[in-house]
């Protein structure tokens, strides 16, 4: 969260985001449609993830994509070839997606798709590993990311991430050889801020890990699709 | 910048900040302290480097430490032990340092020892490529850090950090073999945003680059105690 030299301020904004959130997903709950929030540090490899996500589950899932970036479409670009929708939204001088932001993207992918017909919203956020995780969007579950290359103390340095995520994949297992890192230690350290968090850990390069992070969203796909309101 | 719903607002934050970074490099310069404020992504090796550099530089400047973290002082621990004062600022929820959170650290830091013994204060920001390049602390240089396992495309994706930088670090360079990575391309990003930005590629873990970077650090000393006010 920002520093803004006035608590209730902040608590206005955050209040303000969260009626926004709910909105969304209450869209979302009417159509059916499973919304996932990625976040992690920039170039933890959501982008990556979300090419082999997209490449695999395209037969099964009617998907579409809502891509944070401060500027450039460089990451819609990227997934446009998996033959599914990208909403770019360029957040200017923000440091994370909010739900107005992305309440603009759901009207510019319902101005063109038949909403009842998708089943799975992917959010990439910014890469931030502090801010996405206060300001919900309206997605249903929050996946975080954390590479093996950023060190094992960062889930106690930026709590809130951690306590958050419904899901963390531990990315770039196929570095892990090269760097000193205990992953063991690791763990223990997402545990104790969130103890009951699904751990992946991935490889978008060796494939590690992806059949159970597949499984994972299927059943979130599932479990969502069941509470849709009608 | 955080997103605040009111463009009037930020500009605000924005301009009290700026006032209290003139205030702090305004004692900095009446006591001959050059100030540099480090930034990166979240595991990029801010700490690891000052480790290094406290370790290189110690016997010839006398340097001190403002350690920001939003929770923990895990970082300022690790730096103790190199001999140096290291004040510890713990930012809660937000998501990067600001001049008046340093401002604290400063009057910390002179109720201890005397500011004109001092010739370096190191800040290590909170790990965030985005809000900390636009929230000044008072230094006279900031130094970005990016990894390589970050990946090619970070200039153009978050290009106030890039643009804001006057000594870019490529880090992590030992992993480089690893990786399918062009590091011409990384440097032709960043020059895009910064033609004239001081790029230097290092390795704390083989040591590459770090003696140019001492020099880089010694070189900003010098210059700066020059214009001291007296």
């Amino acid at each position: 969260m920002h520093q803004t030299f006035d608590a209730a301020l902040e608590i206005n904004l955050l209040h303000a985001n969260q009626a926004g959130a709910d909105h969304n997903r209450a869209h979302f709950d009417k159509w059916g449609i499973t919304c996932l929030n990625l976040m992690s540090s920039p170039g933890a490899g959501k982008t990556v993830l979300l090419e082999k996500t997209l490449a695999a589950l395209n037969q099964d899932l009617n998907m579409a994509v809502i891509e944070g970036d401060m500027t450039t479409e460089l990451d819609a670009e990227r997934l446009r070839q998996y033959g599914v929708p990208v909403i770019a939204i360029n957040t200017g001088r923000s440091c994370h997606l909010d739900a107005h932001m992305v309440s603009g993207g759901i009207h510019q992918l319902i101005d063109e798709y038949n909403p009842s017909e998708l089943e799975l919203v992917l959010v990439e956020n910014v890469g931030n590993l502090v801010c996405p995780a206060e300001f919900e969007v309206g997605e249903h579950a929050k996946v975080a990311l954390l590479s093996v290359t950023e060190g094992e103390d960062k889930p106690l340095k930026y709590p809130i991430m951690f306590q958050q995520a419904d899901c963390l994949l531990i990315t770039k297992m196929d570095l892990a050889p090269y760097l000193d890192i205990d992953l063991k230690r690791i763990e223990a350290n997402v545990r104790q801020m969130n103890p009951n968090v699904t751990m992946i850990p991935v490889s978008a390069k060796t494939g590690e890990g992806l059949e159970t992070w597949f499984g994972w969203i299927r059943k979130q796909v599932q479990y969502f699709q069941m509470l849709k309101v009608n």
